[in-house]
């Protein structure tokens, strides 16, 4: 039983340093398309023998120290009732958006079991299948992120839409929030219960925010999920992507563990936080697996390094694996960590 | 003759403390609407009379300090041999893109005279009818961030080709780099010449990059930039986007004025720079345009307050206007920042 993600996330400095990756199951990996050729990425998150099979693959084909669910941080918003599809090209489309109070009586709190049992009967077989070779995460997305889905009505460049009803309607905005967080923490909890032994929770866009506003906009519901799920036991990650300017804020919201994306390096980012009894988890930029091998190594070995200054240290990516990324780099990446820091 | 935009670039404290928004010619105007609704927005860029009336709307409505060249960050890239277009909801598309020496062979330098005459038109027909009401600001796209159309074909989220030529090919990135650069210094100078009376270096993307890269993939170039301008006497801005977490190297660039966008505030700056000696623009979130007129009051007057930290301070937005932003409230902006600090 190789226990290192779990034990680091408790703070314990292990050798070698456990290692996973944001997007591990995904479109770099040829058994992953194989898979993904014959069925939808929606089919592929709702049919559990498929996620499962995908989930497994970068644990048994590169050798990472934990397993992520394979689903999609907007599942959630479709139980609720918003209409949900993925447009080649053009990524998730919500439509119609949240706007109004009328808009919100569409959406609804939702019971896990009922709404989502695909994800749940997912995690009941992978852990079967893992049989304890190494932990199993679970995830979500954070209220701010889900809501800027949800309220812009897909992606977004400029979040005028979410920061507007935030600027101009704070008690509409609050309304939204407040419903997701609730159905966030419903949905962390019967991933918990059905046996994810550690859970991360996906800010992906929260760094659009000043400090100032993340507080109110965002960290105050991430607070939240922290708070109602501490009494499970199970290590939580926060991770605010492109947050750098947000990190002692981070710092507050009760997660476990600070996920950092690549641009602030983990000596400055525990300046930042001006605190080293933190565990951080990252933060290669996924594009650095373009490096020739030598090069590589060396910024594999600067991180575990800056790591070391930490409490405690889960080596990722900065950002998901990017499908252009060559497998073979993938996994030598990992038997670089193990390497190093073994 | 309003200077104060001028004198505050040089370190003098002014009251009021001048303000200028990007983007202040732009889509939110129903002015620039009606101009826009006749010709196509690369048309607007080429014709001289059109650019410089598009120009001139926000001085005349809107009462700012500083005038900005009408234009667009790829104009010089289209000069250098690229073919640029804009498609509807796509934004800019530069095919083929540039991956290869034998790519970067259609390119060239440019004679700003005869390969893009139109801007130093424009430039000449603003400084006789701006009449001295208020300074010229010429810009240019970084080279970092040209290089990414130019690499990527376009926009993207990832940067992934732009970084993988950076990691796996540095000698063709920096061939790349080397002509973008020379481009952008004689583009520049040329502007200058025609009567541009300060120059911004807009490094939009430079913020996807970490420190260690940052230096060699982007600041280097841009520091050249600066360093050959630096004898023509005009102030010089430089913005790097999203680069909170580079601000003590953009710094060291030989800029006069480092612009902030809105996630890092003005306070935090200064601490990262570990310097207050330092000409400061920014830095309201555009979208804190929607916010009632009293915390609008509020957000504004902090942000002065916090200007008062550095040597002196142009006020601005962190990005540019988006065109849902109401031209009243733009307008209102203007006046309350004029008036906090007058």
């Amino acid at each position: 039983m190789n226990d290192n993600f779990l034990r680091a996330c408790r703070g314990e400095r292990t050798s070698p340093v456990p290692v996973w990756f944001m997007r591990q199951a995904g479109r770099y990996l040829p058994e992953y398309q194989e898979i993904r050729g014959k069925s939808d990425f929606l089919t592929m998150c709702k049919t559990p023998e498929l996620a499962a099979e995908v989930t497994l693959q970068p644990v048994d084909l590169l050798g990472v120290d934990a397993a992520i669910l394979f689903s999609d941080i907007l599942i959630p918003l479709e139980a609720m009732g918003a209409n949900l599809a993925f447009e080649e090209g053009r990524g998730p489309v919500l439509q119609p958006p949240v706007r109004s109070s009328e808009d919100l009586k569409r959406l609804h709190a939702i019971e896990p079991e009922r709404d989502v049992p695909f994800v749940l009967e997912t995690i009941k077989i992978l852990r079967r299948e893992l049989k304890g070779r190494v932990p199993l995460i679970g995830f979500a997305g954070a209220p701010f992120t889900l809501a800027s889905y949800l309220i812009e009505g897909g992606g977004t460049k400029s979040f005028v839409n979410i920061k507007k009803m935030f600027f101009s309607n704070p008690e509409l905005f609050r309304q939204v929030m407040d419903l997701i967080t609730e159905v966030t923490i419903s949905y962390l909890q019967a991933q918990i219960h059905a046996g994810a032994q550690a859970i991360q929770l996906f800010d992906t866009w929260a760094g659009v925010l000043t400090r100032h506003d993340f507080r109110d906009a965002a960290l105050l519901y991430a607070k939240r999920i922290f708070s109602a799920l501490r009494q499970s036991g199970v290590p939580m990650v926060y991770f605010v992507f492109n947050g750098g300017h947000l990190l002692d804020l981070v710092r507050l919201s009760g997660a476990d563990v600070i996920g950092l994306d690549w641009r602030t390096d983990i000596e400055t980012a525990l300046f930042l936080m001006d605190d080293t009894n933190v565990v951080v988890q990252g933060n290669l930029d996924p594009c650095m697996l373009f490096l020739p091998e030598e090069r590589l190594r060396d910024r594999i070995a600067e991180i575990l390094y800056q790591g070391t200054m930490a409490r405690s240290h889960i080596f990722n990516l900065g950002h998901g694996i990017l499908p252009e990324i060559p497998p073979e780099k993938v996994k030598l990446a990992v038997d670089l960590i193990h390497e190093l820091s073994g």
